[in-house]
């Protein structure tokens, strides 16, 4: 086998793992929450991923799963796709080495949580393996509060620069800046969240690379957790809930007038139920005046 | 004064005229509406419009109106925005005439109305006028129905077809059919509504171009209080506001992703709670699996 078959089976099989390890947490999380402060009978079951293969048509494919109306995950998506075939003319000129061939194959886990608490913080996890006439990584995760919270923010951002600091010197502060970038609501003049880290056409060296990019996927496996159980439990009210709401209508903006991966997706052909499981389960935009 | 000047400022004052109108025709059905089905003890009062003026910062500005929480109409927008300077670079590629001189100046209004009963149809109306080296008037109008009814769909398209025919032999056809092609959710595969008309760079000859874009507000003034009478107080339970907030999320994916005034809006620095004010007051994204 071609050494490049081997990466992108390597790729791929990492992010299927890394989806189930994750799933796995969250399910825990359900698991362990007798009730939420919504249903203080504990009506609600502690909920559990659904998945669904879905196939595209010009080549591959993947797995959406969703957890959804849960104890303390109002909607959560993980999904994994693995697709391939040729750009279209114009998406193409959009993308590093597909100008001089078209024909891609792109592997990747993509993951967002909407928690029904809205002290509990949003969040956003993608890292994907992209080969065209190049190749090379990306990704990144950042954290959306409603209600931003010092000591979250830090710990969250702590556990990224410790998986960056590990690989390059730079990384931290290169891709903590990028994310900062990338995820701003350029119409809005506000930033989507509290940042966390962004990277993209990482294609330094295959080997150190896809490590990099796996140390990103368990600093989040390991810290966000961390940062829902602390703040589970904590009591919300109307107010709050109504925050929550027009929040997450800012964040289905950003993802629908911006986001590079939603944007991918789309023009790409991919399935848009999974493209668009990052879309919040509920969202308000209340008359501004 | 110049011709063209003469014409900016007739279009303008019609824009600002038609909106007054419509204003008063829903504020009509607020105050004969004596409850909501879901405000059975009438609680909530008839809802007016209110108005905020912004300025751009680059030239020109709007009066964003606004109807929330009414009876009948949970958000209903309607703006008027005139706007001059230069266009960006990148933008002004995409506008006729832009190319050869980027100097701009455009009026219009914007309507879009959420009605609260799933059963009551959300509309959009906008018409404009904008003057570039080349001047000319766009515009139309569509149903959003939660569920399509023949007898409404026909009345809705009824009326503007005698807009169209009063104008031009072959308006009607090519309107409409336009606005089944622009207002096509590409991703989902699927109509936004059940049409009604679209035309843009109208500029065969202003009086009449300008006649049909007046006629064209007006038919709209007609029609459309006539099917929010029809079924502002039809039953409708539980299922319906769900399917309702579900229909709603599809509508906030086309304004954001595809949707050519919002783009000129947020591309061109325009107030965003304005250029935004299409959006729905609350919508969903259910999972779906």
């Amino acid at each position: 086998m071609e050494e490049i078959e081997r990466r992108k089976q390597s790729a791929r099989a990492w992010f299927e793992s890394l989806r189930d390890r994750i799933c796995a947490a969250l399910e825990a999380i359900e698991t362990e929450s007798a009730f939420a402060l919504d249903d203080p009978e504990g009506a609600r079951a502690p909920a559990r991923f659904q998945r669904k293969a879905w196939q595209r048509e010009d080549g591959g494919g993947g797995v959406m799963g969703l957890l959804s109306e849960g104890r303390v995950f109002e909607k959560a998506g993980a999904n994994v796709s693995t697709v391939f075939g040729t750009f279209s003319e114009a998406f193409a000129r959009e993308i590093p080495g597909a100008a001089e061939n078209p024909g891609f194959w792109a592997s990747g886990i993509s993951l967002v949580i909407h928690p029904r608490n809205p002290l509990v913080p949003p969040v956003h996890m993608n890292t994907r393996y992209v080969v065209t006439a190049k190749a090379w990584f990306g990704g990144g995760a950042d954290l959306n509060p409603i209600y931003p919270q010092e000591e979250d923010t830090a710990a969250f951002h702590a556990r990224l620069r410790r998986a960056c600091d590990a690989h390059g010197a730079d990384y931290y502060e290169r891709f903590s800046a990028w994310c900062d970038k990338y995820f701003f609501n350029k119409h809005r003049s506000e930033p989507r969240g509290v940042g966390g880290i962004f990277y993209d056409y990482l294609d330094a060296d295959w080997g150190p690379d896809f490590a990099f990019t796996r140390d990103v996927g368990l600093a989040f496996l390991d810290i966000y957790p961390q940062l829902v159980r602390r703040n589970k439990d904590r009591v919300y009210g109307e107010a709050e809930r109504t925050h929550q709401l027009f929040r997450r209508g800012r964040y289905a903006e950003f993802n629908l007038v911006y986001d590079r991966g939603t944007r991918f997706g789309l023009m790409t052909g991919g399935n848009p139920d999974a493209v668009l499981m990052s879309l919040p389960p509920l969202a308000s935009w209340p008359a501004p005046i």
